[in-house]
């Protein structure tokens, strides 16, 4: 995120517009935790992971009272317009203050990569590669040793980053929420993969599919399959790390067009990445549809497994 | 290099065709370094840097004498269609082989991201990635030491990779051959930067720019700026490297595209990335035209630096 | 391993001596799996992980029986001595070997550590720096978030690994297998934190430790200590990656020692880090004895975690 | 220098001892740029690199009269005793204070390891990582396109870098100051690595050793020695990056042992370490000697490249 907010800052400067920055998100509008961002505030940050801005849940935002005050919030400190940076909840909490008339424009980011309205979100080319550099390291140990291994995604909801992963690292296997796969079908395809005298197996399972990581392990271990198998949970490692090349020149591209959109008065949109073009789409459309994963690529990913 | 060459075996076995690798490109054609490539020879080599077929340069392609006995070669070993991986060159190439009646088809790979047809070339990203990565040390030692730093890419006749690190690096100045900058003009920006308390300042000059680099440094150094000037000169390091999440998915993609675009009989075409989608285009319309540097981006790098 | 490997292979060269490969160690020395190195076979592989001659248990080793069969082997192929890269297993199976008669001798590999007889073992610090790069990518969204994550790390019996990624990761809470702690200290740990304002907390746990990492999440979790957990199952991602530059330089010091050592005819040792100084040192006391964390780490990493 | 600096404040912080941060060195002491710093102050930068103090240049301090001012500054301020974090002639600077009756205690900081009186000094473990990941993004594409390649890297009076990078590295040839080579061993180096077959030749150049590094490219081309030569200047991109497992533990327990040489009046001496221990020796022994590469890993580099 803090790529985007230094063009945030920097595209506003130039446009003469003043930036005020909230701390911990809706639960920081909520309690005044603001700060004046000039131009040297933004300085240094492009490359931190995380954000300066920090983040933080807010239960009272939740609340048609609480989304009032945060209003009252807006209004009394003189802010005219609204950039909220953030996932699928965010951009609920954007559409709401839309909807109580006040000028926002969302910008999305989310490893999961679920939000309706943009090809990427912010940080999933970086988590891409976090997972890939892990995976590339059990390969290389996989090599040495004959063993499958799984490793456990983020993506509760959606299976876009397991099943690019899975593309990028040449997983054998790939469980998603979106596709049901069986114990049974695991094994096959691990005992397929030893058959055809591959050196290790790797199953790249979403936190949210069907099957339990250990259940899988388990299964996996009594069958004798050929392979030994271990499991690596990657967790929050991947919501870390610097910002990658992409996501830093998406991240830019995307504050620039914000800020843009909110001088210009096209406010109640997210941007978004259509094709190699930054776009605008509302935010109403944006909060009444979910994004899955392509599902063609889970067929391509099994036919250049083999 | 070497993720594409997967995808394009393993689409081919799947499609019950044949694949035979030539080492060392043209070079090896004409001298007939062949060798079968199974679904196993590929095993692995996604996260390999390089290219296991190896590359080298052809003078005796440039004839048409040598093309011509390329031509027979391919004709004797039974070979039907052909996979072009490279740059501006190997696609010149590639147009001249299907001009003779071979079916050819091109994958665009260079880091200059100079090839017409294509919003990338494989490469890229990762070369992108790796410049990054050295700026980032280098913004690491600024903040504490106060000075200059001039770093020289890759891009004799295109600038976009100078372009592009040079905005998600957060560079003050940014010399390509697509844009005249005078030495003044470089001493006025870094002096700017100073007095505008920034910490330190960050020069990206492509190759092919028409300030020497050691002349920019000398310059600085004369007119004390207040910074420290210091010279980086990336060379090779940016050609090297595993191959990134993008890259990996372009090049998987491309592969798969470059197999069934052969199959489908759609020869003397270059697949490439057109927004989302993978596209082909023809190779006539390929070597007639030269890509440039968006210069749009230019102008956005400097309202950012500031 | 790699490097080692080439050492040994480049050394032996120099000195005239041929070497033999065997494939998938003392396993496939039974099954006659050798491979004569030349200085060019371990060219360009200085760089990569895991070991180009693999690896593989061997249950039938573990027999005298079996052991006679690999002497016979040995001598049959006029194998003179044999350097055995390795862990404690492989340590053992030396030593038996050197029992019956043959010249061995070892080259400390074992990223928990626990071999005596050398201050580092091959693949630590690569360990190390594997485990300190996934925190840092924790630490990175920790700060923006408020949490407290568990990260397990390698280590059965020794902790080694988790004291010192403990140390270097600045983690409030370490737990290892040669120091009892309770849940309600790890919890008091976190609690006391949250308490000094710290943004997030960091627990790292050897696989050995006597508290399962889901119980300590599920404890955590249940007394709200301020800071929501999260888990981390590094696995063998710990075991792979490219060596680094401590990693290269102790693995091919000890190759030119093992080498030396084996002409010398000071046979039936390990070669070993003492200091600044490779030495050896005999087997049998190798065999018979165990190496334990520096328990006055412990203390230093509470004291430092303030 | 960052994870010393969180050491030196956390062990004074046990010691009840208060710490007061001097920002940009000696020069900082003279304008009395003090900040008081508490256990929260350095709480997540022991992952950064750099130096939250930051650093400059002091030509007044040189003069004695600067550095009288200097003792006046710290008496006036209470303060009982310095840290000086740096390399030679940081401990230049800390003698002289020292010779002044002022209690000083030296951490040896610098990549080039020329300082006496430690085996390794802070910094150089990840410099020889930065350089290591270069030169292994160089063999990448140098075993595609069979090109030698030579890196200028630090190291202006000591080799030391650049020797321990040339093994790492497996160079075929490593330039440094202690060792005097001519163009023609140079050209007869790769030409020989060409005639055995090698795919790649990799020249590793300290700063100061006696050939221009363009000179060497040059004669290179010229000779037609059967590879292509190309230049990389690494340059300030090895001093920064973040800290490695390595360099945190080092720095850890440097600043662990200041603190505590300076409590228990140790003072006039400076931190270093040796075999595994940290130590103190004598500033004045520091001061008068100068620390040189290892002579013997020269010629071991040269049996290893064969």
């Amino acid at each position: 995120m803090n790529p985007c907010l230094r063009a945030i800052v920097r595209t506003a400067h130039f446009e003469n517009v003043e930036v005020v920055g909230v701390r911990e998100g809706f639960d920081g509008l909520l309690r005044g935790e603001r700060m004046r961002l000039t131009a040297r505030d933004v300085g240094g940050i492009i490359q931190r992971g995380g954000t300066i801005l920090q983040t933080a849940r807010s239960p009272e935002f939740h609340e048609r009272k609480g989304r009032l005050r945060a209003l009252r919030e807006l209004n009394g400190a003189g802010i005219e317009g609204l950039v909220v940076i953030g996932g699928d909840g965010s951009m609920h909490g954007a559409y709401e203050l839309t909807e109580m008339g006040f000028p926002v424009v969302g910008v999305p980011a989310s490893i999961d990569n679920d939000i309706w309205g943009t090809n990427m979100a912010l940080g999933v080319d970086t988590a891409l590669n976090t997972i890939m550099e892990a995976v590339d390291k059990l390969r290389d140990t996989a090599s040495s040793h004959q063993r499958a291994f799984l490793i456990q995604t983020m993506g509760r909801n959606c299976g876009y980053l397991a099943l690019m992963a899975g593309i990028i690292c040449g997983a054998e296997v790939i469980l998603i929420p979106e596709r049901e796969t069986s114990l049974a079908d695991v094994a096959e395809a691990v005992e397929d993969a030893y058959a055809r005298g591959k050196t290790h197996a790797i199953i790249i399972a979403a936190e949210g599919n069907s099957l339990a990581p250990q259940d899988v392990v388990n299964h996996l271990e009594g069958l004798e399959v050929g392979f030994k198998t271990r499991l690596t949970i990657l967790g929050h490692i991947q919501r870390g790390g610097r910002p990658g090349a992409f996501d830093r020149l998406l991240a830019t591209r995307m504050g620039v067009k914000a800020v843009e959109s909110l001088i210009a008065g096209e406010t109640s949109a997210m941007v978004g990445l259509d094709g190699r073009e930054i776009t605008t789409v509302a935010l109403s459309e944006v909060v009444s549809r979910q994004r899955e994963a392509n599902i063609e690529y889970f067929d391509m990913a099994r036919m250049l497994a083999r």
